[in-house]
C-alpha cells in the first residue's frame, strides 16, 4: 500500500465536481457531486443522533439497497429541523440531479452540512445543478472537497494504491468537519471511493469497522452532529476482487482504515481554532470498552484541552478526567507519559522542570499515554486543543 | 423560611476564620477553619472520581462516625496525586489543628483545593495554624469563605432562618469552585452548618438528597474534580429538633435544598469566564434519568455554551445535544422554548427575528426548556456560558 496524490476520484470509475450555488455567502463553493460511471456497491455510516436531518433519513433508506451512482452534498445549510418541507426539498433535489445523470433517483445519496433549522434555497441549488453535472471530471476532486467545507480551513483529501490479487487498485476520499465533532457516532461528512469489486454487505462491514477505529475515535468538541455521514462507493473498475475471508479482504480493510485514519487526522488538525493535536492512548485497562471510555473522557475534557492550548502542563487534569471516566483502576498505580517522558508514577506526579514540561506540550502532535495497570486492553482518541479561537468561531456562527 | 445575611457562622454554635498561610502567592487568604463549640452531627458528600485527594480519603473515613468538631480547608494546593507523603501531610495538619482546639484529631475534617500533583507547604501551614485558631469568631465567616477560593472572583455565602417546632433555627454555608465543575459528582468545596439537632444518619440522607438536586445539577465545564466535598455540621444549639417523618424534617430538608441551590447558583454565576447563566429544563421525558441525561448533555455542550456566550441563537445545537443524550423522543414532536418564546415546534425551527432572538439570549439568566412529548418526567441543569476568558484562565492555570 502506498500513499498517492488525489482524492475522491483517485479510484477508477469516479468523477466529481464542486460549484457555487449561492447557499453560502460570497460565491464560495457549496455544492458537490461525486458520481460513478457504473452502478457501484455502496455502504454508509450515519450519525446516531436521535435528531437527524432529512438527507440522513433519505440516504439511510436508499443505501440499504447496496447500490448507488451518485452523491450530492451541499454545505451552508444542514436541512435539519426543517420538518416535512425540508424532507420534500431533499427529495426534490435528488430527483433534479438524477435526471441529467440518467439514473434512478433511488441511486442518488445526499448529504447536507451547515446551520440547523433553515430551509435549503432549493431553487438556487436547482439552477446550479446543470453546471455541477457538466463540470464533473476526474480532475475536479479538490473542487468537490472544497464545496463540502463549512468552518474548515483546508481541503482534506487522501488516496492510496495497493495490489490485490495481481490487480492494481485504489481508494480515495474527502472529508469535512471541524466543529460538532464527537466520537462514537458518525462525525463528519466523508465520501470514500474505490475501484475494487466488493459485495455491498462486506463493504458495509469493513466500513463500520474502519470508521469505529478512525472517524469515531476523534473529537473536536464532543458535540454530535445531526447530519454526519461517511459514504463508501466501490466501482469494481480495477478488476481487483475483495472476497470475505481472503487475503484481499485483509489488504483492503487495512487500506480503508489507513485512508480513514489519515482523513480523520486531517480533520482533527483542522479542528475549529486548533493549534495542535493530541493522541490519548490508554493502556493496561481492564476492558477495551473501559480503555476507550477513559481515552474519550480525557480527550473531551475542556481542562485538558485548554492545558494543551496553553502548553502549561497539568497532569492532575488528565488524571482527574481518567478517574471520572468509569474505568476501573488503582489510582496508586497510575502511570502517565507525555511523549517519551514519564510524568506520573505510582499515582504521584513526578517533579518536572517547567521548561521540559512546556517542551513536551509544544509539539504539533502530543501523545499522552495513561497506563492503568488494571489489565491488557487499550484505547485511543485523537483530539485537538481548545483555544480562544474556538470560542470566537462558535460564539458567532449563525450570523 | 427567610433569607438572612451571613454565611457559615449564621447558625449558633459555629465560629470561623481565614488567614494567609503563604500557599497562594501575594498574601491571599488560603487557609480556613470552621469549628463547632460542641460536638456536632456531621455528614458529607464526596467526589466520585476514582482519583481522590488525600484529604478526601481521610475525611471520608472520619465522617463515618457521624461526629465532627472542625473543618480545616486550604486553597492553592489540592494535595492530590502526592502519594503516601501527601497523605501523611494531611494527617499531620489535622493533628496540628486538633491540639489547640482541644479535640481528638478524628473529629477534624479536612479538604484541599488547587493545583493537583504538588505537595502542601506543610511547615508554612503549621506556622499559620495558631493565628487561624486565635482569629476564629462568628464575625469571620467571610474570611473563611474568601480563603477557600481558587479562580473564583467572588466570596459565595448564604444563610436562611426558619422555625421548627416553635424554635427559631438557622442554616448557613459557603461554597467555592469555578472550574472543574461537573454534575453527578460532588462538585465543589462547601461547608453548611445548622443549629438544629438532628441524627447524623438523617442529616446524611437529607444532605445527599439536597446535593443531588442542587450541587450535582450544575456544570461549568463538565470536568470532575478529585477533591470536592460538601460538609454539613449540625450543632443542636437552637433547641429545634429534626426527627424523621415529622413536619420538621420536611421544613429542614426544604431549607437545606434552598440554601444549597442558592450556593450552587452563585457558583455557576461565578464560573470561570462566565458572562451569563443558563438553566436547561427538560420536560415530558420518558424517565427522570433520561430527563436529567438530556438536560446534562445540553448544558455540557461546548457549542451550546459558546452560543450563549455570543448570544447568537442556534436552536439546532440545543436539539443536536438533546438528540445525542440517549433520551428517547420523537424528533418530529420536539418543542423548545427560550424564556417565554417558543422557538421549535413539531421538530422544526420557527422563524425568529434576529433582534428578538438576541434579546432572548442576552439575559443574565437564560432558561431553555425542551419539551420531549415522550412522558411526564423532568430534569434540570444549571450552567454558564463558555467564553474566551474561560480558555484564557485555563490555558495558564499552573503558572
Amino acid at each position: 500500500m502506498r500513499w498517492i496524490r488525489g482524492g475522491v476520484t483517485a479510484a477508477e470509475g469516479f468523477i466529481a465536481s464542486g460549484v457555487s450555488a449561492g447557499i453560502k455567502r460570497g460565491r464560495k463553493l457549496d455544492l458537490a457531486l461525486v458520481s460513478a460511471q457504473e452502478p457501484s456497491a455502496a455502504a454508509a455510516v450515519f450519525t446516531s443522533n436521535r435528531v437527524q436531518a432529512a438527507p440522513v433519513l433519505i440516504s439511510k433508506a436508499r443505501v440499504r439497497s447496496g447500490l448507488a451512482r451518485a452523491v450530492l452534498i451541499n454545505s451552508g445549510c444542514a436541512n435539519c429541523m426543517t420538518g416535512a418541507a425540508g424532507y420534500r426539498d431533499a427529495m426534490r433535489l435528488s430527483r433534479v440531479v438524477a435526471q441529467p445523470l440518467g439514473i434512478p433517483e433511488s441511486q442518488v445519496l445526499i448529504a447536507s452540512t451547515g446551520i440547523i433549522g433553515r430551509r435549503l434555497p432549493v431553487q438556487r441549488i436547482e439552477r446550479a445543478i446543470p453546471r455541477l453535472v457538466a463540470q464533473r471530471s476526474r480532475a475536479h476532486h479538490a473542487e468537490a472537497a472544497q464545496a463540502i467545507l463549512t468552518t474548515d480551513l483546508h481541503v482534506k483529501e487522501a488516496a492510496v494504491e495497493l495490489v490485490i490479487g495481481g490487480h492494481r487498485c485504489r481508494l480515495g476520499g474527502m472529508i469535512k468537519g471541524s466543529g460538532m465533532i464527537a466520537p462514537s457516532m458518525a462525525t463528519m461528512l466523508s465520501v470514500v471511493t474505490t475501484d475494487v469489486a466488493i459485495a455491498p454487505v462486506l463493504l458495509r462491514r469493513l466500513l463500520r469497522n474502519a470508521v469505529g477505529q478512525t472517524c469515531n475515535a476523534i473529537s473536536v468538541d464532543g458535540d454530535m452532529s445531526t447530519n454526519d455521514t461517511v459514504f463508501a462507493l466501490a466501482s469494481g473498475c480495477s478488476g481487483a476482487i475483495v472476497r470475505p475471508g481472503r487475503l484481499g479482504e485483509r489488504q483492503f480493510a487495512h487500506a480503508l482504515t489507513m485512508l480513514l485514519q489519515r482523513l480523520a487526522e486531517l480533520l482533527v488538525a483542522d479542528g475549529e481554532g486548533a493549534s495542535r493535536i493530541m493522541e490519548v492512548h490508554v493502556t493496561g485497562a481492564k476492558t477495551s470498552r473501559q480503555a476507550q471510555a477513559c481515552a474519550r473522557q480525557v480527550a473531551l475534557s475542556p481542562l485538558v484541552k485548554t492545558m494543551l492550548a496553553g502548553a502549561d502542563p497539568n497532569v492532575g487534569r488528565v488524571a482527574a478526567a481518567a478517574g471520572a471516566s468509569g474505568a476501573v483502576f488503582d489510582p496508586q498505580r497510575l502511570e502517565m507519559f507525555i511523549g517519551p517522558r514519564r510524568v506520573v508514577a505510582g499515582g504521584a506526579a513526578l517533579p518536572l522542570g517547567k521548561a521540559v514540561a512546556r517542551r513536551l506540550l509544544r509539539q504539533p502532535k502530543v501523545v499522552v499515554r495513561l497506563e492503568l495497570h488494571a489489565g491488557s486492553s487499550e484505547g485511543r482518541m485523537l483530539t485537538c486543543d481548545l483555544t480562544e479561537e474556538y470560542v470566537r468561531i462558535n460564539a458567532r456562527y449563525s450570523t
